[in-house]
This record gives structure tokens, sequence and C-alpha cells, in this order.
């Protein structure tokens, strides 16, 4: 059966304050070399053998249900058709 | 600068209550044909040129700070190297 | 309508990432004095009138498609009857 | 020591999908009489005994680490003085 994933992220503008803690608390751990964190939503949906346009449905989903078209955006990969 | 991405799911033995509500709520709003739907943390990670191996480093991160060996499990993506 | 609150945390034997991320964040920040810090879901229910025993009908659904009942627990609330 | 919880939710103008999709299941489930859901995040903090405001400390930390102000609105409760 198909899988899709969609990845769901605040839009750039948008502050990520979780992603800065994680950044933040890196370099009290020991981690150098990271310049810049962002955490965001995956999904992965794994679809019908019968639907025509798996990609097309996990984006008619993203839109209604996964993401919030304010804040969010977000991309659509089929990994296994 | 490379860009390192990281899926975090909770295993597959471990039930995902809010993958289960998404999954449940697409019929009612018309949506046919999704079999499974499970929900995760998708983190995006921007590391320093000069980091030798920023796989490795992305790694290490998931392992202390993104995600939880008890009942998670993660894959590391680079997708700029 | 009556209102009832659920809150979903990892049970204290789970590690817990993004909390440990912000509690390491918090001294970079000038912030001195957090011991501890632990992130989980907060759920705001709405109740029609006409339920008997709202907070019974929050345990239900908590139960079901809230809390992963393997790795989390909840407590509930009725903030108005 | 004192324990501190602080509530983040979404700002009501802002849609909250994966609230819908849990009040879509609900009735597929066989719950009846849920008018509204709404999913946010619950942090519980524990402050040392030397801090003089807790409560304050808190809505600091509330302020730049926990809540994103565009998006986001939080309530702080000292549960354990």
């Amino acid at each position: 059966m198909p899988r899709v994933n969609v990845d769901v992220m605040l839009k750039h503008e948008i502050l990520d304050p979780q992603g800065q803690a994680v950044e933040r608390a890196l370099p009290t751990m020991g981690f150098e070399g990271v310049a810049e964190v962002r955490i965001g939503k995956h999904i992965e949906l794994v679809i019908d053998d019968d639907v025509a346009d798996a990609e097309g449905l996990a984006e008619a989903v993203a839109d209604k249900l996964l993401a919030n078209p304010v804040i969010e955006a977000y991309t659509v990969t089929v990994v296994d058709g």
C-alpha cells in the first residue's frame, strides 16, 4: 500500500520556542555546531491501494486536519508508491 | 550549511491515540481510503559548515535530547550536504 | 456548559527529553531556580448540558483517545460545572 | 518545593486541527455530548525553595521559552506553595 509522509512546520516568520529550547540546551550538553533547531510534526499515512491519487488525498487531509494554515506549512512526500 | 532532518515516531507496538483520532475523523469529513495514521515529531537541524560529521552529530542529539528511547524510534536524513 | 480539563503527562519513570531540553536551556537564558521541567498535553473539553456525568465522559474519552496508558497518566478536572 | 503549572493553548481565533480531529472522532467511537475539544501543552515546573517569586519565575519562563506569543496564550497556576 502507498505510504505518504506529511511534515508540518511552523512558518519561518513564527517563533518556535520549543526548537529554541533544544538549540540552547545543546552546548550545555557538550554538543557544539548546531546553528538552528526547528520542531514540527511528522505524520505517516498508509493509503489504500484503490486510491487513484494518494498524494492528492494526503494533501487534502493535511489542509483540513493536520496543519493549521495560519501558522503552519506542510510538505507531502510519497515514500512508497 | 548542511541540513539534517530527524523524524521521531512512537515504536510500532505502542498505541498512538492522536493518530487514531485523525484516522477516525477522516471518514466523517468525506476522506475515504486512509488505512492508518501515525503522528510523530519532525525536527530540522542546521549544522555548522565546520562540523565533520553532520549526520553523526544529529544522531547523538536525537539520542540525548529529541527522542525517548523507551518508547520512540528515530530516523536521520541529511537533506543538504 | 460544563468544561472539563484533562492533563496528560508521561509517567514519571519515563524520560521526558523535551522537558529536559527546556530545563537545560533555562540557565543559559538567565533563569535560575527551576529544578525540574516536564511537558505534557492539556486538553479542554466543552460538554453538552444534557450530559449527566461530564467528568465520567471526560475520563472515558481520555482512556480511549487522549492518553496512551502504556506511557502516560492523566488527571481530569471539572472547571465549570 | 513549589510546583507551578503552565497551560499553553492556541488563541481562540486560531484553528486547532488536532482538537477538531478528536472532536470528530468521538461520535464514531460512541461518545456523544462533547461540544468542543482544544488541545494544548501542560508544563509542570518544580521551583527551588529559595526562589522568592515562583509564580513570577514561571511567567517569565513561559514568556520566553514555553509559549509563542503570536499564536498562544498561557495560564500559570501555583499548585503547591
